[in-house]
C-alpha cells in the first residue's frame, strides 16, 4: 500500500478548521470528498495538525494510504480540479509506509497578521486582525524573544485541550512590520491549543500597558493561563511551514 | 450646499462594477444605500470612473453634494459602520462646489496582478489572473515601455464605449515581479474601455510569441483592435491611484 504525503494551502474563512466534524464544513471533509470523487472510494487522511475555524494555511500537510496507482503529479491536478478555489494542492510525494503527518512533524511555523490601521482594508477582511492602536514593532520584537526556549507553556494553552505534556520548544519568535501589516512569526516543535493566538494577545496587552513589559518569562513560569493576554482572533493566523 | 470628496477602497469580487445597474449589485448602489441609511435621504454620488464587474480598487474617489452638516471624520466612521467589509471608506474632505470626481481627474494609475504559477493560490482567488507559463519580467518591462506616450489608443479599446476622443497620454508603464506575482502598473490621463486589460493581454501574447516582440507601437499606430491581444480577465485589475 502506498503512503502519499500531500502539501496544500487553504484560506480558512469558509471552514470550521481542518478536522472532520458533524454538521460543519471542514477542510479535511472537503479533501476527503474530493478523494472519494477521484478514487470512487473513501480513504483515511491524516493531517499534520488541527486548525481552528477561520485559521488559514500557507502550507499544510496530510498523508493518505491508498492502493491507487495514480502517479503523484496526476493526483495533484485531479485534486485541484475537484477542490474549491480556496484549497490548493501544491505537491504530492510518496513516503514510507510508517510516515505519519502529525507524529513525524519536527517543527511548525505560524504567522499571525495584524492590520495596524484605524480603517479596515477590504483585501484583509478575514485575513488579518484589525488593531487600530499604535504598535511599535521593534519593541514587540524584543518582547517576543522571551518566548524562545523550552518551557512548560501551560499559561499559553486554553481549556479544551487533552494534551498532558505541555512542554514545547520555541525556536524562533519575531515581530516585523511591512506598511500597516504587523507580522508575528513563531516556530516550535509543537504548539498547544490556541498557543500562538494567546502569544499574540499577550504581546498586544503588553503594547497597551495592560500587561507590564518584560514579564513574558514570568507569565510562562507561573503556568497560569490567567496571567497571559486575551486569545487573538483566528482570522489572523496562518500555518506557514511544516518540517519533517 | 457642501461638496464632499470621499476616498474608498473595495474588493470588487462581489460587485458588478461601480456604476448603478438594474438587477445587479454594484459598488455605487451599495454606497448610495449606505448614504440613505445615514442621512435618511438619497444623495447623488459621482464616481471617478466606471469599473467593470470583478475589478478592484485600492483607491477610488467619488464626490457627493449634500446639505448635511455631519463633519467629514464622522462621515467616514458612519460609512464604515454601514458598509460591508469589502468596501472601506478611507477619507473624506470638503471640496469646492464645482469639483467633479470624474472630470477633474488629472491622472489615474492601474495595477494588474498576474499569479505566475502552475498552481492556484487560495489567497489570490479572484484577486489575480492565474497564468501558468513562463514570464520574463525584464523583457515584458521593456515591451511595456512602448505604451508610454500620447497616442490614439483605439487598438486598445473594446466595443461598448461611446467615447469619441480616443487619444490618451500614457505617462508610465512597467512590469515587476515579487515572487510569483507579476505586476503591470500603468498611469495615464485617462483610459479607454478595457484599455489596461487589453494592454496586459497584448503583453501576454508577446510573451507567448503569438504577437511579435517590439510591435506595440505598430499595434497602436494601426488603430485596429484586431491587432492587439486578448482582454485579460477583470479579476487581476486594481484601480490604484487617482490624482486631482
Amino acid at each position: 500500500m502506498r503512503n502519499l504525503l500531500f502539501t496544500i494551502s487553504y484560506c480558512g474563512t469558509n471552514y470550521h478548521g481542518w478536522q472532520v466534524q458533524n454538521n460543519a464544513v471542514t477542510v479535511q471533509q472537503t479533501v476527503q470528498d474530493a478523494v472519494e470523487k477521484i478514487l470512487q472510494k473513501r480513504e483515511n487522511i491524516v493531517g499534520c495538525s488541527r486548525t481552528d475555524a477561520g485559521v488559514h494555511a500557507n502550507m499544510y500537510c496530510f498523508n493518505m494510504k491508498t492502493d491507487s496507482v495514480i502517479p503523484c503529479e496526476k493526483f495533484v491536478s485531479a485534486f485541484n480540479a475537484m477542490l474549491p478555489d480556496d484549497i490548493s494542492v501544491k505537491d504530492c510525494v510518496e513516503v514510507n509506509e510508517n510516515f505519519h503527518a502529525r507524529y513525524d512533524c519536527k517543527e511548525k511555523e505560524y504567522k499571525y497578521l495584524i492590520l495596524n490601521s484605524k480603517i479596515r482594508n477590504p483585501f484583509y477582511s478575514n485575513r488579518a486582525f484589525l488593531y487600530p492602536y499604535k504598535l511599535d514593532e521593534a519593541f514587540l520584537n524584543l518582547q517576543a524573544k522571551q518566548y524562545i526556549g523550552k518551557f512548560d507553556f501551560s499559561s499559553f494553552c486554553n481549556a479544551g485541550s487533552s494534551v498532558e505534556d505541555t512542554v514545547r520548544n520555541v525556536k524562533n519568535a519575531s515581530v516585523t512590520r511591512n506598511g500597516d501589516i504587523i507580522e508575528f512569526t513563531v516556530s516550535a516543535d509543537g504548539f498547544l491549543y490556541n498557543m500562538v493566538r494567546i502569544m499574540v494577545g499577550t504581546l498586544l496587552d503588553i503594547s497597551s500597558g495592560k500587561i507590564p513589559e518584560d514579564t513574558i518569562r514570568d507569565i510562562i513560569l507561573s503556568k497560569d493561563r490567567n496571567n497571559a493576554g486575551l486569545t487573538a482572533p483566528a482570522c489572523g493566523l496562518y500555518l506557514n511551514n511544516v518540517i519533517y
